[in-house]
């Protein structure tokens, strides 16, 4: 087994963020559940757009906010997720590489348009996504390519990839092939809704196959169901190898075996967009790990790079994220 | 001659903004003059955009900021300006119509695509500008209709339009429009490379039919080729009516026959990004002078809509204005 030559190799939904800033009133006026990201059809996407008002795009993607993440702080990574050919798509495929990604994913000359997300950040910071999947939800297995699994130390997966049958043989596929390459498998959970949708699914494949597992807390109590978190804790170290739990301003804990680490949050002045928070926390830690840190320094890592990205609109690094450690 | 339904009718290249920050070393490395704004053809747009890194995009164009900016204080307003039909152009309807202006300019089914500028902002908050025209420089005097220019007291063009000869005859014609139906005539220098481009033209039309002349202190300067203030200002008192001068942190000037008002600008805890300040100023100046306002208040106005701007990244407001008056 040679050195791998990237650290991460992120497989994802390729999505453009459009942002947007309103009260708690326009999320229960809409229907939207704070927080939460909801899947909707071009129309419904449509219907939405006509009312958030002007509005901000900037690329995001869940596993793509981390892989930007992780080569912002001096990291090799590779992405792979589904645009389609037009302006959108050459906006996502231009931030991705510009952030010294390796993206050569192969676009969708006919078909939907590429995938956006409406996003709606409160007062508080916090964000209640819709997205509609459009060319993303047709990344395949034809997407993955063994040579480029084999060549990341760490595959890592969104569980949002589940939500549609193509996407969830690309991410059955990409397992498959990062344990027959000795190369480890991460998994985020995504939202607790998506947990909701699939949770048999998710247990199983961190049961067999997944070494460490990103989940906030609701995501966890939701695997479970359960609403004691000592007891989704005790469940989930028998499930699987690693998992680092965020818990917001509490920080994270990580639990591995019959170790468990509480990590401290890094404070920042003013919470103005959580969105990418848990992504840029998985793209510390996952730098970390691939570069060999203890797991408490991993997680470190991570709360550094989720405060740099609360700090500003949009979830990828406005800093660059090497000089912050 | 009955009320007119609009404020302001305002005439710009309809464009959306690809915002990214670099230090000014970046500049001198591309050959970009800090603080102007230079054409590029695609080609050049595409070079630049390969090395800008990521980037955010925000719907702009001087005018359109102007006219969002009047919605956001409370008026009522309408843009011309040509996108095409594709996501920039949908991008650029969908921000501008959400604020409330009417915008229905018919777009381009064929040929450029929506025009962009590549704004690179500096670590002072100074923007940078390349602009590839695309779809924006199509607009022509097909596009002027003579209803909507009857129907606003105030009909706004920005210099920028001198730059393409449809889109300068559509300018003329706005203006004849305009003194025909008895409305005033407002017109923004826009830069002073944009003045040196077009001097003796600007002044012809400066002398005869321009009511309200906006201009920053550089382009003053230039239009009258002299580095002394105080003789640019004698000569634009002879000129045109009423001349508002903006000099940054230093407030504006306005000049009106033998009336001249000093104005202080409104304080910013941090400058983010300057894009826009001179769009948000003729924008609070506008909305002044279309209610009647005395015309130290009306820049007054402007210094509050400026200072919102400058304050966050882009050139449309995130605040509601009107609650900032």
């Amino acid at each position: 087994m040679s050195d791998p030559k990237h650290d991460v190799i992120g497989i994802g939904n390729a999505i453009v963020d459009v942002i947007a800033r309103h009260e708690d009133s326009f999320l229960s006026a809409n229907g939207l559940a704070k927080g939460s990201m909801q899947l909707v059809d071009e129309a419904g996407a449509l219907e939405l757009y006509d009312k958030i008002g002007p509005a901000t795009e900037i690329s995001g993607g869940s596993a793509a906010n981390t892989i930007a993440g992780i080569t912002s702080l001096g990291g090799t990574a590779r992405y792979v997720g589904k645009v389609a050919d037009d302006q959108l798509g050459a906006v996502f495929a231009h931030d991705i590489r510009a952030s010294g990604v390796s993206y050569y994913t192969k676009s969708l000359s006919s078909g939907p348009q590429t995938a956006r997300c409406i996003v709606v950040v409160t007062p508080d910071g916090q964000r209640t996504m819709s997205t509609f999947l459009g060319a993303s939800a047709l990344l395949g297995p034809e997407d993955i390519l063994e040579d480029q699994v084999a060549d990341a130390s760490i595959t890592y997966l969104e569980g949002y990839l589940w939500d549609r049958p193509e996407a969830m043989d690309a991410f059955r596929k990409a397992a498959e092939l990062a344990s027959r390459h000795g190369r480890k498998v991460a998994l985020t959970l995504s939202d607790s809704f998506c947990v909701d949708r699939h949770r048999d699914s998710f247990l199983s494949l961190i049961r067999n196959g997944v070494e460490i597992l990103f989940a906030n807390e609701a995501e966890l109590l939701s695997l479970y169901e359960t609403s004691d978190f000592d007891k989704a804790v005790r469940q989930v170290r028998q499930d699987c190898q690693t998992a680092a739990v965020t818990r917001s301003e509490k920080g994270s804990v990580i639990i591995n075996g019959d170790d468990i680490h509480s990590v401290n949050a890094v404070p920042v002045d003013e919470v103005v967009d959580t969105t990418g928070a848990g992504d840029l926390y998985a793209a510390g830690f996952l730098y970390g790990l691939a570069r060999g840190k203890p797991l408490a320094e991993c997680a470190r890592i991570g709360h550094v790079a989720a405060a740099e990205i609360i700090s500003h609109i949009g979830a990828r690094p406005v800093a660059t994220l090497s000089t912050l450690l």
